[in-house]
């Protein structure tokens, strides 16, 4: 077989992709036969030309062949994963929620890259913790006490990794089956049985529309039960942030203030509620999912575990086996306001940009080798619908008495938000269920 | 600039590119600063979404401008360039007429590739025949005898060699916009004024429709008054092998045959008539674009020259001074002959199958960094219309005592024609003047 006949067969689009070929080409890259430069052509011609959902099925196949693949045998582990958004935190509250209801949540997780924050990042906050276990270790984690967290390692889906470098580089990141095929090879690899995706919409999501919204989905569903996972989606909205912070730290603060009923710098844990409703919501599918059970036996379960103190236990127990010490956590310890410029009701806000000021506090990353500081961020005061007065503080940066970017911060979120004389309607943060 | 936006605005195809843009990229590559994965997604782009002729006009400029252009001052070069076929030999009877005309004819050539031959190796076939000049010396030799041939060198369009490289490996070799700029930049940097495309069509072209080699010719031209050079185009058949002879040396002997007004292996040189026609034709174009003369005036030239013997003498001339000995030519000395299968007349070639043949003979590339043999070739005895008896020779192929591939390239030979019991109409060599 010849790369180049394979990119041409992709190139003039007259027949599909076979197993046999994107496996030739998969393995070939991965092992470093293939160079660089034809799995960029062949990445701009799936670009432009597109995947039938068959090639897209193979293509994840052979990225998971790439590396290993986690079997819990008899064990029906389930997980979630979101497509990104700004406060997006759920994670942290829906995974010990689960795993407090026996089911076995092996949970790896990715970085933050651009606006849109990592749940790896987010953990790394709480002093000592360690996303970086070997697979063994990982694994005997989830099997004993239901839930452990880690980073994508060398050993799961190479060829992905290898190819989401390329793409980054190449102009081909915004592509349906690539973008699918590289969620699920991972999701995949983790060994589990069932799996929730949160499908983010909105200004500070990757996908604008609900329909592009809808296309992933039903794109990631149809990959997922062709492996045999059951798998089903929530299209949520992230026209907003999620909660009230946005920055490693301050996101696990809002977290913990869930989990344990109390307050975080001096909000009341019920400030939080569109992140404890989506995070339930979210964990509740997971537990129908493994339980097999309807949804409102599921949501039961879930809020009990949260109300109950279970949930927060199964934290504190996961970061304490993976060296985390809550007790260190720090927080940033300066606040400078930024004022709302008139009178009326908030109907919009570009998450994207406040995504970007994140970046520019250096809580987020420009590029992948960026490092993150755990500390700054941003408290967002009002949600679409608030009224507010010209004067009034609508943002708050949080940071520490040696602060770099602020001006920067100050300029996206300046420009970040609409103020209208009435309100406009506020929308679901649940948009669908597929 | 970034190159990834580069890729995004030609994947997009939103806009065109403008000039600086291209520069950006093509200086880039050729410097190193641009990857080969980044060219291969550029080219995949264009390739699958095409160029507009001004971005085309500015891809040949960019190409061009990378490396050195001969400036011939006040002289008024032609040259002539052919798309590639099977048996294609002209420029080696029409380049000494219309030197002998008093036109200077700067001729950089190529080797063959594929099923096609190349005028480098044909020369090559003469001992001792030096294609490597340098510039300077190839500039002063055009100046002082109006004809010199030579390679590509480095200092020619570096971009151009590099990115045709990248092509093909990369599935991009069979796109007219890159086609258009790789042939008209290194034309262009020929310094000349004038300039005749002979664009092939048919079973051993690389256009096999009529309309294809139009879009072709179309847009070589209008790259060609773009930068200032009058540029005609002739469509031509390439339905069966030009003239009787396939092989480097034993091209070399049909157009001495022409050339001398002699036999060559037994057939008297009116055997050769296409390819005398062709030439001349080609000739006339070329003498009528430089001397602004009619083209009827100009074949009466162009025939002179030949009839006259001052085409040979040029021809000799320029050999002697490119230290390649005529009298030294070697012709192979063994004949395999293949026979027809069936009584009627020739009504069809696949001219690709007989220069595939002439491959497994050694005489062409398969890729290329393969050694061409100038010795080895295969006789066309027969022309489209002619009838023929079962048994009777159709194919000779020509080879030395230790011959290699005999086997292969009758199997070739065997099956690439068709005979019917009625003969076909025939075609004019020359379809259509743009």
């Amino acid at each position: 077989m010849l790369a180049t006949e394979v990119i041409k067969k992709k190139r003039d689009d007259t027949d599909a992709l076979t197993q046999q070929e994107i496996d030739f080409f998969i393995q070939g890259y991965a092992s470093g036969q293939i160079p660089d430069y034809q799995m960029a052509s062949l990445l701009m011609s799936i670009f432009l030309n597109g995947m039938t959902k068959e090639e897209t099925i193979h293509l994840t196949q052979s990225m998971l062949n790439s590396g290993e693949r986690i079997d819990f045998g008899e064990l029906y582990p389930v997980d979630k994963h979101s497509t990104g958004g700004v406060g997006d935190k759920t994670s942290l509250i829906l995974a010990p929620i689960v795993a407090a209801c026996g089911i076995p949540v092996p949970m790896m997780s990715g970085r933050g890259l651009g606006h849109t924050g990592g749940t790896l990042d987010k953990l790394e906050s709480i002093p000592g913790f360690n996303v970086n276990l070997d697979l063994a270790t990982f694994q005997s984690m989830v099997e004993k006490t239901n839930l452990s967290f880690i980073g994508q390692t060398a050993k799961i889906c190479p060829a992905d990794k290898k190819i989401y470098g390329l793409r980054d580089v190449t102009a081909t990141v915004e592509s349906l089956p690539l973008i699918c095929a590289s969620i699920m090879s991972k999701k995949i690899a983790e060994g589990i049985k069932g799996l929730v995706l949160d499908v983010k919409v909105g200004s500070g999501a990757f996908m604008k529309t609900i329909e592009a919204a809808r296309e992933l989905a039903t794109g990631l569903i149809s990959i997922g039960q062709g492996q045999g996972i059951k798998t089903s989606a929530l299209i949520t909205n992230m026209n907003q942030p999620l909660g009230r912070f946005v920055g490693n730290a301050l996101e696990v603060g809002e977290c913990l203030s869930i989990l344990q009923r109390r307050d975080f710098l001096g909000h009341d844990y019920r400030s939080f509620a569109d992140t404890e409703s989506l995070s339930l919501g979210l964990a509740a599918h997971m537990i129908a999912n493994a339980k097999k059970i309807n949804l409102t036996e599921a949501k039961v379960q879930a809020q009990e575990a949260l109300d109950s103190g279970a949930a927060f236990e199964k934290f504190a127990e996961v970061c304490k086996t993976q060296d985390g010490d809550l007790d260190q956590l720090l927080m940033p310890n300066q606040q400078t306001p930024v004022a709302a410029k008139k009178d009326g009701f908030v109907s919009a806000f570009n998450s994207e940009s406040i995504g970007l000021a994140g970046i520019e506090l250096g809580a987020g990353r420009k590029v992948a080798s960026d490092v993150v500081n755990p500390l700054p961020g941003i408290e967002v005061c009002k949600k679409i619908g608030d009224s507010i007065k010209a004067g009034e503080t609508l943002f708050v940066i949080h940071h520490t008495s040696q602060p770099s970017g602020i001006k920067e911060a100050k300029k996206h979120l300046s420009s970040c938000y609409s103020i209208e004389t009435s309100p406009s309607e506020t929308t679901n943060l649940i948009l669908e269920t597929l």
